[in-house]
């Protein structure tokens, strides 16, 4: 069976993180990806951390299945090319702040009058309107502004950003799914549009109930740490040599823990049920954590699992790329980088029974693809690339 | 122009949070969402906070737009039903326990078995194989095997989890994105397919360059409260009344920074460049935290917005309710609901420039379609839905 998203074009001017998460995810099912980077450094992560021969992993592992064209936006001959590749796109994705493509004469109006179904799509970190339409914003500025950031930590201490750059990620992956339905869309009405997905709009549309508690009750949440407000215990605990997160929703869970404890805490009417639990987990807590604390965290792990009761380990990077579940899923993949040697990231966040989604390719080195994509979809021929290179409107590095 | 997405009829198992995220995304589009609820109790957030005259505010967001329909899938005639509507619909979706719905009749094979092009889609907290399977998952415990959870907190204190329940939302995104792609593919192909969505697989997908930094160099990082491993100053601080979040990527921002805050720090030559500001961050901090301090975080946002560094005041819910850039986004809509009156919660999280999303319809109570659906869609009469209601089968509360 044809894979129908490899007729797709996106044409992808993306950087970072939140653009390249998005594409990434419609590389992997197929589609065309062809990234447009600034001549000489290229997408900033190029030059982000982890580093092996002078090669970046962070830009190995987001843009494989991607090709890579260097292209001088600012340049009248750069310009023209990068709205001759949007004639041939399905997709034009971008992330720069509000504003810049148009700027360059490249935003939706230029692309819709040479492409007039063209999906054209824009991540931003408060969306392409409204006061701070123009404010440039990082991961932790989303957070901050998006009201996560003031809704994680423990409540004697500071407000503390999600360990990595979710605002981001969170962003990208609304606006794989926005792009898919306006593809959706194009399909059965033939008309492309304009997406505009901001951090700071997507952020605030995963606070699970935070929102309502202000806008139906007026109450101001604030952060709890491990705990949840509907839920005891539901929280992770100090162990003998490490941690350990256990939660239990309703009296059967519960049951099965303390018996598993070889306790009985539920005979104390303060604990009887769910919701006197979460009332009095302040007095429950410490019977908890004391138990916990003589006992260490696989044992604890072991006991509660035969006993069906929710608990994890406290994963660290090394235990989770090489836990049996992410083995058995597939979840870790290698692809050969030319420079990087065997490389191992993670796969596809999802199984489908009838669609492949392989890491098929090594990220691009930068303008790898130069002449693949000036010949093999512009028709421009030998000496036309030679002129552009020579005027350093593209470029292309050897492959290692 | 029609709305294609309103031909879609999607059948929606789900509970709690991942699956109804997912399903609300669809429903906003303009798909029809029937979701089928537990007679008695319903969806367990039915029961969650927040709550208005005993109806709760967390069912009401993520459940607009959408019919409830309850069945007992426990009795032949319940599960009868459910095949026949099964037969009518485009996607089955359900955040089961893996192995649930096949124990009920109501798997995939079953599905395909009455609608041979259904898309199937589940969402769990480990995935449908691999030795984990079957292990209960709530939202923390995917933080912690998704390796989120040691992530997130500042290194002198226990790890955190994410505020909110990310990992249940991260999951039903992901699905949104993975349904959509399935719906495409059936247009191009004719085919269906199954999908299948882990809250861990999910988790371990949006952590940046961690995975890659462990696989590349071998490096276990840790968690390191608000800072960022490639630039400085990437902080929260506190202020005078309050907290502040800073981040400068490069020399002009930096430049402009000092500048704002009269100030010369880049002369001295630990702090002259990013990688030695980062290098050396433990020595700038305290010069920056000092200045923070003395100032308020609104003339400090006020300062830093003027000079182009990105800067953030760390919102509560309700400075983010109450936020121009939200009210300018509409990103905060309002719905009348029978019990909860005129109800404020968060719009689509994205701007399409033909598709509308309204908040069109409140959540419904308890089995509020009941006659609807088994009428409209499965052509029941009048006689067989008493009886079915009479066997509390089906059962419709009164609309308030």
């Amino acid at each position: 069976m044809k894979n129908p998203f490899s007729d797709l074009f996106i044409l992808d001017f993306t950087h970072v993180y939140s653009g390249p998460y998005c594409t990434m995810l419609l590389a992997d099912l197929g589609a065309r990806v062809v990234k447009i980077e600034r001549p000489g450094s290229g997408d900033d992560t190029r030059h982000y951390l982890p580093f092996k021969n002078g090669e970046s992993g962070y830009f190995a592992y987001l843009n494989r299945n991607k090709e890579s064209l260097t292209l001088d936006l600012k340049s009248p001959e750069g310009k023209r090319i990068a709205l001759e590749l949007m004639k041939k796109s399905d997709v034009v994705i971008e992330n720069f702040s509000a504003g810049t493509m148009d700027r360059l004469g490249l935003g939706y109006e230029a692309a819709k009058a040479v492409k007039d179904d063209i999906i054209y799509a824009s991540i931003s970190g408060f969306g392409q309107s409204g006061p701070l339409c123009h404010k440039a914003a990082y991961d932790i500025i989303a957070q901050a502004m998006g009201g996560l950031l003031r809704l994680t930590g423990f409540p004697d201490q500071p407000p503390v950003k999600v360990g990595v750059s979710i605002a981001d990620a969170n962003a990208g992956i609304h606006m794989a799914f926005c792009l898919m339905a306006a593809l959706y869309q194009r399909d059965h009405t033939g008309a492309g549009q304009y997406i505009d997905v901001s951090m700071m709009d997507t952020t605030m549309s995963v606070l699970e109930n935070f929102v309502m508690q202000y806008t139906l009750n007026g109450v101001v949440p604030e952060r709890s740490g491990n705990e949840h407000s509907a839920s005891a215990p539901f929280d992770m605990y100090e162990t003998k040599d490490d941690y350990v997160a256990v939660a239990t929703g309703n009296n059967t869970q519960f049951s099965r823990m303390q018996a598993a404890m070889g306790m009985d805490i539920m005979s104390d009417p303060r604990f009887a049920e769910n919701t006197l639990r979460r009332k009095n987990y302040k007095e429950l807590r410490p019977i908890l954590a004391a138990w916990m604390k003589e006992h260490t965290t696989a044992d604890i792990v072991a006991l509660f699992d035969r006993a069906a009761v929710p608990v994890a380990p406290v994963l660290g990077i090394d235990e989770l790329v090489n836990h049996p579940q992410i083995r058995a899923r597939g979840m870790i993949e290698t692809q050969h980088h030319p420079v990087l040697g065997d490389l191992e990231m993670p796969g596809f966040p999802a199984k489908f029974s009838t669609m492949q989604t392989p890491v098929r390719k090594a990220a691009p080195l930068l303008g790898e693809d130069t002449d693949a994509i000036l010949s093999g979809v512009l028709g421009l021929d030998e000496k036309t690339i030679a002129a552009l290179k020579e005027k350093h409107i593209v470029e292309q590095h050897e492959k290692g």
